[in-house]
């Protein structure tokens, strides 16, 4: 990023998130606002990239984008890199565009993989390329409403596979019997997390159409509180992407978890009782990831 | 039921069922409403049996009630029979009410089983007793919002397990981002339904949080058409539920299914295409169940 100003937006469904690097390539300044692709009306995503980050603009900047800013739904619609997926082949797949000032903006492609399950992402990849050494086989877990699981090796995304886990926490809590038992504000005692988690260890096979009924069997029998229904869903869904993530044959040593701090712990406790050692990746993997591509692509900048 | 004249009344959730008997204890009338428990107001159980066969109700009538009219939101809570529970065990289990034309009414029980996973049915048990022959080991499975396998054996239900399967389908559909992506209204192709069940069978390892995103990913990779969203997201799910009642270890060589014809003929494709046998019960199997169970009280009567 040497010689330019760049700033680098990872644009998502729900957030905005920019960081802004001097013409060194430091780190200067970071701005975060609740204003992801979903509440853009009117394709106006230029008004409301300068709405949020005008200031910093230049005709000498130079803007990187990730996340679903770059799917059909988003401002500029870039190809899938396909796996096995490379730094070099996101950097070449990414589309230009010029900004009003007159700076070059770059739109990163998603990566996608086609066997054994067609699977897509976008904006994780930077994340994971931030997450890992070029060198080593990684395991990266990516928690979220759309959680990923992906295996780098050799500087390569290589596979992985995608589980609704934090969508489908949310229709069960929101939208089904058991989050009709939970009482309203109620916040539950911290070992009902992993109470869920070692449930769903322990009966893995009959999968989660059955373990989360226990949520409410075992309230019937005084065996969990009402009050703890949402920590206890919490623990059996995340435990069942546990689960799914082991019988991917996989066999990780170690689970590298990116992501916010929150979340990240519970997994941290997932992976524990699943008897798996893990690492949480520091705040700023996502610009070490961007400054890694950066890095790449100076030579013909 | 010879002397009397019996009334069965199988009182849910969302439906009222109620089978009418001549004092030689043969079927003479049906009635069914969409009057579950949850439409009743206050309490007002009593009113709404009148309003919908106080006709056939005299002072010399037996009324049999099961389903979650039994329950605690219902009229009148009765206990569990726990398991192995026999077809005695729920009539000593019984509890008794008079009704304001002085007839008998007689609340059964549900059935609840302590270990390994604590789980509870109202209603299915009947159901279960009119479909299996005493004599024999059977694997019942019952379709539904909370369907259930049973394992019955001479004469007993000795374990059973619940699976969210409707409930979770219609929370999927209906408040995920894959239930989006159906155009409303449509029906989907045929052929669909099996690509899910085909796809959870090669895939059950990773579980359902991973196979429901492949309604998506197909999608996007026109691999599945937007309209076929349903039916193949029916498949996804009922494929995990055959997945996970296989993973029980009953080793069934058959399976009996008992409910609505559109949905076990679902789940005999489903079962078929899990390489497993079975057969769909007839359409009396409630009333099957309660007359082996009049049959048992006649000493008594």
């Amino acid at each position: 990023m040497a010689g330019r100003e760049a700033i680098i937006i990872d644009w998502g469904t729900t957030n905005f998130r920019a960081y802004r690097f001097d013409s060194a390539g430091e780190p200067v300044a970071e701005h975060r606002a609740a204003a992801g692709i979903l509440s853009v009306a009117d394709g106006a995503f230029e008004a409301v990239l300068d709405r949020q980050i005008g200031a910093w603009i230049t005709s000498d900047s130079e803007l990187l984008f990730s996340g679903m800013i770059t799917s059909r739904n988003g401002w500029v619609e870039t190809p899938y890199a396909e796996t096995p997926a490379s730094l070099e082949a996101l950097a070449a797949a990414s589309v230009h565009r010029r900004h009003a000032s007159g700076a070059t903006m770059r739109f990163l492609p998603g990566v996608a993989m086609r066997h054994p399950v067609p699977d897509v992402m976008r904006g994780e990849e930077i994340q994971v390329f931030g997450a890992c050494v070029p060198e080593e086989e990684s395991i990266v877990v990516l928690p979220g409403t759309h959680s990923k699981w992906v295996r780098h090796h050799t500087g390569r995304i290589e596979a992985f596979h995608t589980f609704m886990t934090g969508e489908i926490y949310a229709a069960l809590k929101g939208h089904t019997i058991l989050g009709r038992l939970l009482p309203e504000g109620a916040t539950g005692a911290p070992g009902a997390f992993a109470e869920g988690v070692r449930h769903m260890r322990s009966h893995a096979g009959a999968g989660l159409l059955h373990a989360a009924f226990s949520a409410r069997s075992r309230v019937l029998f005084d065996e969990l509180a009402p009050a703890d229904i949402g920590e206890y869903l919490s623990g059996i869904v995340i435990g069942a992407e546990m689960a799914g993530g082991l019988a991917l044959g996989w066999n990780p040593a170690s689970l590298r978890l990116v992501g916010e701090p929150p979340l990240t712990a519970r997994y941290a406790e997932a992976a524990r009782i699943f008897g798996l050692a893990s690492q949480i990746a520091p705040a700023d993997t996502t610009i070490r990831g961007f400054r890694r591509l950066a890095a790449l692509k100076e030579p013909d900048a």
